[in-house]
């Protein structure tokens, strides 16, 4: 039984109010793997590097349990690159460059040894790519969750419209649950988007934490007020890992705990956010994890 | 024993996408007097209103118990008088018309049955006359809130400043917490706006709930998810008006009931906003009220 991540692997250039960094790791899989890693230990990646990519960031996922037989080397050719700058209240970023480079034409293969996946996370990428991703598992896996963004909403919405048909649970924005419903209330674009095919949608708001819909109910996780978000890539990549890597570890899909999952992958999300790209997942302590988790407790909790 | 509301008295010209209505009783002081109503039997008002002010709200707060011997009414003059239009997403809202009439020479009498005043509610008004009202109390009130707005900070913010530090709780939306701070993270703006008077700092975030920070400690509320919000009209003053009142009625001021009395002022306005102006606030029951606050504990509970 295994936990299988598809997504994008990049190099990104990222320059925040705090400072510039070149060529740091980055794309949805590594933040997904290594937060999903800090609760399961048999995380299995999908995906595809260029000769460009760092050696070292592989010894480090296999440090981390994670399984890299899916990853495709083309040692011939450039990673994917992204290049961001952040605007000074960190909620929005302008592109400045994007190579898709090996990403181009990946066709996602999964090794025999991966038709043991239970709990499937398809990290951003093309809607048709995660599609093939399905198709290619031979079992159904007990859980799929798509993760994606308003780019695959502008450019290929009937791809993602039938890929949504395939999964159970869906992690979106708030802007991107508006765009895809064309509801602004976010409990009428929950109710139409769940039509769409996800049992469960997760609507992640930044600083103002997650909503999660599903079996007619709602569960709302408070963010962590910080006072210094220092990088805020891959915080929805953290997140979603963090959450199936904890649905993974208890073994039970249910709606109570799939809230123990939101809060966990927010506070890894929390974690991501304090230094540039995957830095500050690399080295958590599980002591660590749980006296985040309790800030998330004693944050929200009251007696009436 | 009493809790005094001191506030603007409005009639208001309001539309919304989902309709228009005309000279409908609002400001600061309705809304805030109904909601503690609910929690605490002994609210007074204090505030002013014109000749063309319906005689008929009157009654309706005397059956609410709110003792108006506070309350100025100038019968050859106009009531004050505000006009708005939302945009689409509710969230915005254009100021067409403004006209002070009354309120522009309003000086705040506290009659002497007002001296019992425990819990003061500086509603919204000008900082100057929130002032005036605290130094006019003999005994100084066993907890002063005040909520502003924007408005005060760009062309009254040294009385602000000067008022803030006569008062205990303070409460603004997040746009004017990092306008009055200058700081973009809530966290920095908290801390700095601490350090000005106020001991506790309420930042409401509308639909994303409200943040509470005080005694080295934080408090995260959710906002109850709605499919529509037909007026937001009065909803801040409304949590006021809630978050007092509860804690009147309680009569120990500490973190733990003001977490409770966030949640209760957040139940209030999650009424508020169901019809336009104080409509939803006239005859409320305390059954819908617990099942209201119910709501609240069902969607932010979690078992860790």
């Amino acid at each position: 039984m295994s936990l299988v991540v598809i997504g994008s692997i990049a190099l990104d250039n990222i320059e925040t109010p705090f400072g510039k960094v070149e060529k740091v790791v980055g794309g949805a899989a590594p933040f997904a793997c290594l937060a999903a890693s800090y609760f399961f230990n048999k995380v299995k990646v999908v995906g595809i590097i260029g000769g460009d990519f760092p050696k070292s960031e592989l010894t480090l996922w296999k440090e981390h349990n994670i399984d890299i037989e899916g990853l495709q080397i083309a040692e011939d050719r450039k990673n994917f690159f992204w290049s961001g700058k952040y605007h000074n209240d960190m909620n929005n970023r302008d592109t400045l460059e994007t190579g898709l480079n090996v990403l181009e034409d990946f066709d996602p293969i999964i090794p025999a040894a991966y038709q043991d996946c239970e709990y499937l996370l398809l990290a951003n990428l093309t809607p048709t790519t995660q599609q093939t991703a399905i198709d290619r598992l031979k079992t159904r896996p007990k859980l799929i969750v798509l993760d994606t963004m308003n780019f695959w909403m502008d450019i290929a919405l009937d791809d993602l419209l039938a890929t949504l048909k395939s999964v159970d649970v869906l992690t979106i924005n708030d802007a991107e649950a508006r765009q895809l419903s064309g509801e602004f209330s976010l409990v009428k674009a929950a109710s139409k988007i769940l039509q769409m095919g996800p049992k469960y949608l997760i609507i992640k708001k930044g600083e103002h934490g997650a909503l999660l819909f599903g079996e007619d109910k709602i569960f709302s996780a408070p963010a962590l007020p910080l006072a210094n978000v220092f990088d805020p890539t891959g915080a929805g990549d953290t997140f979603a890992g963090g959450f199936i890597g904890y649905l993974a570890k208890v073994g039970t899909v249910n709606f109570s705990n799939m809230k123990n999952a939101v809060i966990f992958g927010s506070a890894l999300a929390s974690f991501c956010v304090e230094k540039f790209g995957t830095e500050k997942l690399k080295n958590l302590t599980q002591k660590e994890i749980a006296a985040r988790v309790e800030e998330f407790v004693q944050l929200s909790s009251f007696q009436i």
